[in-house]
Order: structure tokens, then sequence, then C-alpha cells
């Protein structure tokens, strides 16, 4: 990665992933890790700009924020695009009142909405939440409308926390998506229009952006979808395997965040 | 389907599904479908051959004979082909040491098999044995082995109980099979090795035999790959909507159990 680095020419914002890339996520909390914190002080003393482009849907993003900053990384809540609000957004346009089968942390962001009678499923990443009852519930509610609509907040297949790898939400959405045979919606990553929110926020068109991320198919994949450059870390979930993926080819590989951060700095 | 029944021509034997065709399944044990244990009485008067196949895994074959004996159905364990059976020919055959997430009363089925460092999952209707806790056990197995073995005690989306709909195992195959990117081993019904032994049990090759059950893909559709008629009863989980599935048509629609048996023996 280091030798050329020809990928890094021309670019004028980031687009971070979160966990895996600043932090690694758990039970406690979790742990940065080593240079991200530092690597975030330093994109920003260069003048690019920076986005964090996360599924997280664990928290609001008032709450993610606050534990990021405790972790010394220096972010704002307008620099974090995540799902919850894009669902929102997508849930006002189309006068959905949805059921929430999401993270106990994240059912704040959904306090507008009327949720009697839904009308639609809003999965995340519930985590403890993930009952046999609370499968059930959805699946009879999706299955019991004449056109189920299910609005799930991701599709990765799995992350690593501190004590171990975990099923995230896409296992589940498969699930209630089979026992229905319907397609799910996905806002978040990989989903192109969830892509392009985020470069709007960032302000930088896509050839002048560059995702840094460590999953190969939800950041990497889908940033090259849109048109953005694309890094994957060696850190967070990623695993040897992913480099002879049958699809997807990142721009190249960096060790960690701090080492991308290195060579875009190089070549400004 | 009273009209004609020239489906119901030069039969020797049947295979049945049992719940929702012989009764309706639920936490208070079940209740059984008007007409379908006097309907197994002249069943076996006739001189008919008659099997179970069935892809119930909430209970040994013994405890499931005991229950359905006890809600007036004359039927021995012999008459019953199951899955956990089914499986342990498999699991015994290949070797293998299974990781079990199955409904407690499964598990003595097992019995024989070391499952110490388990180089494959057996999955079953584990009800509320499918919490978010064994099923990331089960996930984390199947990811760390080499050349991952899933075996799926049927695939089934869901099924009907007294109280409601209920996610079946096919359901959280399809979420270890997108999380862990592999195919799962289905054991039961559809798979055609599953009807071969439940027809080699009922000792009548597949143009002399008729599966009748209320599952258009599972019962019926399986069947009919087999070369078998197979007839959908309206009972159980059938819904109006199947009577227009894409790629299965049933040789006949039945109102009950009762009615098709009416049919076969006016053809004797």
């Amino acid at each position: 990665a280091m030798a050329g680095g020809s990928w890094a020419r021309a670019v004028r914002g980031l687009l971070l992933d979160v966990s895996g890339v600043l932090y690694d996520s758990g039970a406690d909390g979790g742990v940065p890790i080593a240079g991200s914190a530092e690597a975030v002080r330093r994109i920003k003393a260069s003048g690019l700009k920076l986005q964090l482009c996360t599924n997280e849907t664990q928290a609001t993003r008032e709450n993610f924020v606050r534990k990021l900053r405790a972790m010394g990384f220096d972010i704002s809540v307008a620099e974090v695009t995540a799902p919850a609000p894009a669902a929102c957004h997508l849930l006002k346009e189309r006068g959905l009142r949805p059921h929430l089968l999401v993270h106990n942390d994240l059912v704040p962001e959904f306090a507008e909405f009327d949720k009697t009678n839904p009308n639609c499923v809003v999965l995340g990443d519930a985590a403890e939440n993930f009952t046999y009852a609370n499968l059930n519930e959805a699946f009879r509610l999706l299955i019991g409308m004449e056109k189920p609509v299910l609005i799930s907040l991701g599709k990765g297949r799995y992350y690593k926390e501190t004590d171990g790898l975990k099923l995230d939400v896409g296992a589940y959405m498969k699930a209630l998506e089979y026992a229905c045979d319907i397609q799910a919606e996905v806002v978040g990553k990989p989903a192109k229009r969830f892509f392009e929110s985020a470069l709007a926020e960032l302000g930088v068109p896509p050839e002048q952006a560059i995702m840094i991320g460590d999953d190969i198919v939800n950041d990497v994949g889908g940033a090259q979808q849109c048109g953005m450059r694309a890094l994957q870390v060696r850190t967070g979930k990623y695993r040897p395997a992913d480099e002879n993926h049958p699809e997807v080819k990142p721009d190249a590989y960096v060790n960690n965040l701090a080492e991308a951060v290195d060579i875009i700095l190089q070549q400004l």
C-alpha cells in the first residue's frame, strides 16, 4: 500500500466507516483502534473534508457521538451519516407508520412517528431484542399486510465485538425476507442513495472522495458503485480471505486508518 | 375435487403430512382436525399402506407418536418418517460431531453422538431456543470451521399454531446461510432423499403413492419432484393465495384429509 499510492491523488474528502476503523465495539463500550483518534485530528488539520458513514443502529446519533468523543475522537453530530435519520426521512416521505424491531437505545430516533396500526416494519441491529417472540411478532405483522414493507437499517452479515463475532441485521433481514417471500428495502450502506446522502453532507463529488472501511462488500463495494475510490483497512472484521473476494477489489489495502492518512497526506 | 377424481386411480399407499393435516399444533399440545382420526382408521381398514411423512422436530418420534395416539390417531413409531432419524443416519455416515440448535425435546434423538469439538451444526425448529445468544453461538461455530457444515431439519417458512403463525426453521437457516455465505444441507421435506426414504418405508413405488399435505412447496412440490401425485388440503397453513402459486400445482385440492380419503376409497 505504501509503495505508489496513486489512488490517493486529487482527493478532497474522506468518508470513514466507524466500527472496525475508529474503534472496536463491545459490550464494554468498545476500545479505540491505535492511531485512529490522532488520524482524525490530522485529517481535519489538513483541510480535507471528513464525514463518518456508519451503519450503526444501536444508539441515537447524539449518544453515538458522545461515546466517540469520550474515546478521544473530535467528531460532531453533523459529521455522522447514519441509517436511522435516513429511514425517518423515508417514512415521512411515504407516510408510513413503523413497527420497530431495533435496539432500545435507537427508539428515540423514531419518536415523531405514530406506531399504532403499523404498515411497515423497521429492522435494525436489535441485538438482545432479537428474541423468538419479537421476530415472530415482526413476521406476523408483515405476513398480515396486503403489501408487506420491510425497511432494513443495513444488511451486514456480522460484526466483531470485543467478545467475538455477532450476527448483524442482515441475517435477520434474510430470515424475514424468506419467511414472507419479500425483498427488504435497505437504508444504509451499501445502498447508493445512502452513500449519496453522505457525499452531499461531505460536500465533495464522488471522484474526489475516498471511502475507508473494514467491510469489503458494504463499505468498499458500495462506495465503488457510487464512483468513489475505496480502501479496506486490515482492522475490525477484516479477514485475509477478503483479499480473494470474487467481486470486490479495493483500490488499496491499508493496515489501519493511520496508515491510510499517512499516504493521503503525503499526496496533498 | 369431488368431480372426476381420476388423480385417485391406481393408488396403493398414502404419505400424510401431520401438522395441518391430522391436527393443528399449539402450545397446548394442539387439536385434531375434524374427521382426520377416522380417516386414518378408514385408510388402514381399506388395505392401503400408510406412512406419516413429517418435518416435525419438536419431539422425539416416540413422544410425537404418544401425542398423536392421545389425540385418537392409530399410529405406531414405525409409521413415522421424520428428519431427526434421517439426520442421525447422515451424521453416522460422515462421522460428524454435531452442535445442536434444536428443541430441548429433540435432544435425546442425538444421544449417541460425541458433541465435543463439533464439526457441524444441526438446526431444527428450536422454538424458544432460538435466542440471540444461541444463534450467535451456532454462527461462530460455523464461521470458525474450515468448511462449515450446516444441516437443517427442513426448510419451512412458517407454520400455524393455535395462537398464530410462527417462523419455522427455514427462516433461521437462511439467516445462518447468509451470515456464513454457505448453503445448508436440508434433511426433511422437500429433499428428494427424504421422500425416497418415506416411500421405501411405505413399500410402494412413487407412481402408486399420493402425498397429502398443507404445504404447497415442501409437501406438494417435493412429492411431485419424486414422481408422486400430491394433494393440498385446505386446512393447517393453507392460504387461498397458494392456489396461484407460480411453480407448484397440486394434482387436486381437497377440503381436508377426510374428503381426500372419501374420494380415494371410492376408486378402489
